[in-house]
């Protein structure tokens, strides 16, 4: 197949992909480029089509009967980079069950989030440290942004992402949980805590941080040891080295 | 004094320094928006003038001698971000002297590193964990880029940050050092070394790793446990897991 219009209707379908309404509406999202697109495809992401431009197709054999030849045009069209790829995939949204909670020993919370870069970073070194899952519980950035598929750098596909919006909803998923809020003003430093498991460790927004409903649901509470000068940390590192110390 | 023109000369002077190759020859950079302005000046960065949205210029009485009021259409052009601020101040860049590292007993080195929100983040994470000195080894992105200015959130003039180009500087100025290389390959774990000061912990750039001399120059490398599944974190968050656990 091979469409060169950046007119063509299923070009202007993918492109709406770049917004998070029709992302939202449709259950699909973008991917970009050899190894975005390959990644998730070994991982088992259902993809619908993948544009590639034309001379680089033969890469795409591994799923040759969804290649659509096509122009830097088109790429360009699609793309959320300013540097243009060679290839643009849509792939279908994996949706996971909130089950995988019951099983889970190490939990990762994110209220509120709004970075993608942030997030996209969290998710990679939540996996890399071992986490279960990661839970993002509030008014939370679309998981699938386009720059959080690029920041996750292929692990978006390797850890379960959950949205929960309801407290309730929180409460009945960790009851059992030891529930640890990360504070920049928590008596407990992080080096002296012992974890207990199952844990969920939860983290506030860079500029809200948790909030009070939170806190409360908390059973304790910890600070990262850091010099008085410093206001606090970027969300992403605070995130990193609570993880390591507590899931590593 | 008051500007209202975007084709002044001074606006147009300016506007350079958002270029790299203007900052480096007028030792000059910009500031935006109050809290970034006031904290500059309050560290006693010297400031040459800033440019006030005409009814805050009350707020910038702290260096009201130099204070030019203006409107959004100049803000806008002086801007390097999509949300005009209220105000854009010219700073002078503070050079540092590598005496500094005689004294210094936790130092940072980063090789090659290019992307000027991952340094920002570091510097951050380095005055928050006590490092002494940041080391810019090697083809380095500016660090009067308006994205680490930004990113640093102010602790860009909390610790010194020195460029050095040739190896045999390096080998002067840390001879005596602890040099720990941070390795993905590295035969010892993060968490069972323990440091020895004075010491200089080295990363290399995301894309590259540290190079061939580096690693020959290193007394020690470590690496940070993680799960096999992921190739590798990314680089502030590297350099937070690294600092916390040995200079914390």
């Amino acid at each position: 197949m091979e469409i060169t219009s950046v007119s063509n209707e299923l070009v202007k379908e993918t492109v709406r992909l770049q917004q998070s309404k029709y992302r939202k509406q449709s259950g699909k999202f973008l991917l970009e480029g050899y190894k975005a697109i390959k990644e998730a495809h070994d991982f088992g992401i259902t993809l619908e089509h993948i544009f590639v431009q034309n001379e680089k197709s033969k890469e795409y054999d591994f799923a040759k009967d969804i290649v659509i030849n096509t122009n830097s045009a088109v790429l360009k069209k699609l793309a959320t980079t300013d540097s243009v790829p060679e290839a643009v995939a849509v792939g279908v949204q994996k949706i996971y069950n909130k089950n995988i909670l019951k099983n889970s020993k190490k939990v990762v919370l994110l209220e509120n989030i709004k970075d993608p870069g942030n997030l996209g970073t969290i998710i990679r070194t939540s996996v890399a440290f071992g986490a279960d899952a990661v839970v993002l519980y509030g008014d939370s950035v679309d998981i699938y942004n386009p720059k959080i598929v690029r920041s996750s750098v292929g692990n978006l596909w390797k850890i379960p992402v959950i949205h929960i919006e309801k407290q309730e909803e929180l409460e009945k998923e960790f009851n059992d949980f030891e529930r640890v809020a990360t504070l920049p003003r928590s008596a407990n430093y992080l080096k002296t805590y012992s974890p207990e498991y199952p844990i969920l460790v939860m983290f506030g927004s860079e500029a809200d941080g948790l909030s009070d409903e939170l806190i409360k649901f908390s059973t304790k509470s910890v600070k990262i040891e850091m010099a008085e000068t410093v206001e606090s940390l970027n969300l992403a590192t605070s995130v990193a080295v609570v993880l390591y110390q507590l899931f590593i």
